[in-house]
């Protein structure tokens, strides 16, 4: 032993490790060479049943404990229980660890026991694609724009918090999973997010509902908006709900980057009139700025244009009160030519 | 060969694949078992300089194309041309391959070529952690409620459709991930992003820059959103706005999941009065409409309740106009006992 080390290592010669494990959807294939490694080096490994399944192979000599669903502060606990005797603890959450996952709940649990990044036992968060990347990849394209995710469980959030993010989601025109849609229990949730989409959105909106992705009993259906609750969902599945831009093609669901803004993708890809490739869109941020300038000068009322644009009032009085400083059009203009 | 075989089988007796790979942050150990095998299988790899180093011990005998910034669309009629030709095609993003990376480009470009799933050439999306989870891993556990993927690219989205998103994202409370923040012309975005956040969220709301995580340069840098956009900030970050409940405590960044709704943390973890573990709050859906009803029944107008919990008032008069049906919280109460 060296005198030189610090004193709380000299108490705890062989400090644990707490690693939390998003191990991906569910199939061995898609999990990180890394998680796949954190869970062969733990001496102690946490997790529901069937995720522990998955990584039998690698699971020979290893002490396990098996959790069921509501117990995420008492399973943190035990990680840090385990953690503080000197040994490896590996934390399995499927998806992404931080994505209403483990992660918040262990450091909530580690914070509240004075632990802090100081402390011999060590945390280490291990990503992997969350059930909404897993879900995406199944069904087409769909994030290729904006999204949210939505959790609709209301056993830790009050309704009406939920409520005003489905209401906001729907009207800026996101992309947006909807994460534990519905349980045994929970059977009006999905009913009140379909009514808080349909004022913003066009009942065709295309809705894909994934169950189980990546595992046996994977099912895929595809419906609309203004038919969405009569899906079948259930514990395992993910509602993702297009934006209005979001088709559903030779049964895959692609939301379109943008492309069509810029080019006309039936002529050979040409660049629109007014547009320049690699360059912000003329109604990006500089060049809609300068048709709001014009458009004031030209007599147009702040409350006209906020109308317009369907933006704050304020925020129009706020950014047409600074001046233009960066790439002025007519300059970029020459240097794209 | 055999008579039976579809015709287009016939034509292509080596049929060829395009994988749309996701590789993850940037660092070997966080691919995806699958990422690493539809590279190997390759005959052709096509991305970006940096990422093809990655992985460059699969990478002999392989055919590559190296290719710039502003080249997606080339880059998916190239994996095309090159699967038509019965060959193996590994197209790499990074992060996911669906979240504002190459999957919606690509289809988009074989829809317009006359591609559909029954065509020889097949697809395959390989998921991986996106750059939202890889950099929330590395601060702490920021998403461990509702979050939103904001791009401030400008380049084929119109700034108004940006600025929306950013104010409803604002206003609901969501944590947020700004993508694409800001490049060398490109820098007044995240002034106006931090502008309409401050209008909605407190000033001294934890943020986090995040560049290239589990990279060589990675950097983590904490900050407030009053002060966001005076951070280093460039192509290769993420930015992470917390909502209303995170905190930054002894260098990392957590939003709470809502435990402390339902429990006292403080006090060995008992259920708060009224409230019952692994069932929904008493605000959650049937809790708040019961509220609803009564608070309506004893004379709140629905303008006063649309205004007391900030949701519009045709919402509240259709869902109170439905009756209540499941788990009555008297009969839910009796369940529980």
């Amino acid at each position: 032993m060296n005198e030189a080390q610090n004193p709380s290592e000299a108490n705890h010669p062989n400090p644990g490790r707490i690693s939390l494990v998003g191990i991906g959807p569910g199939s061995v294939e898609h999990m990180t060479l890394r998680a796949r490694a954190a869970i062969a080096e733990a001496d102690v490994v946490i997790g529901y049943v069937t995720y522990i399944k998955l990584v039998a192979d690698l699971l020979e000599g290893k002490e396990i404990v098996r959790k069921g669903m509501t117990e995420e502060l008492d399973r943190a606990v035990s990680a840090l229980e385990q953690a503080r005797l000197g040994k490896k603890v590996a934390l399995i959450s499927s998806g992404d660890a931080g994505v209403y996952g483990m992660a918040g709940p262990t450091y909530e649990v580690l914070f509240q026991a004075g632990w802090t990044p100081d402390d011999p036992v060590q945390l280490e968060i291990v990503p992997g694609a969350s059930a909404i990347n897993a879900c995406a990849s199944r069904v087409g394209a769909p994030l290729t724009h904006d999204f949210c995710s939505i959790s609709l469980s209301d056993l830790l959030t009050p309704w009406p918090t939920i409520a005003r993010r489905l209401d906001a989601a729907a009207a800026a025109d996101f992309v947006v999973a909807l994460y534990n849609p519905k349980s045994g229990r929970r059977t009006r949730q999905i009913v009140e997010a379909q009514r808080l989409f349909l004022r913003h959105r066009r009942p065709d909106t295309p809705v894909a509902v994934v169950k189980s992705a990546y595992r046996r009993r994977e099912r895929i259906e595809f419906t609309t908006l203004d038919r969405m609750s009569e899906c079948e969902i259930g514990m395992l599945s993910t509602v993702l709900i297009g934006n209005s831009n979001t088709v559903i093609q030779h049964g895959l669901m692609v939301t379109p980057r943008g492309y069509a803004n810029k080019y006309d993708l039936s002529e050979g890809g040409e660049t629109r009139a007014g547009e320049r490739p690699g360059r912000s869109l003329s109604t990006g941020l500089l060049g809609w700025l300068e048709g709001l300038q014009a458009d004031h000068a030209a007599g147009d009322s702040i409350e006209v244009l906020a109308a317009r644009h369907r933006l704050p009032p304020d925020y129009i009085r706020a950014t047409l009160s600074e001046a233009l400083e960066d790439e002025p059009v007519e300059a970029a203009t020459e240097e794209a030519a």
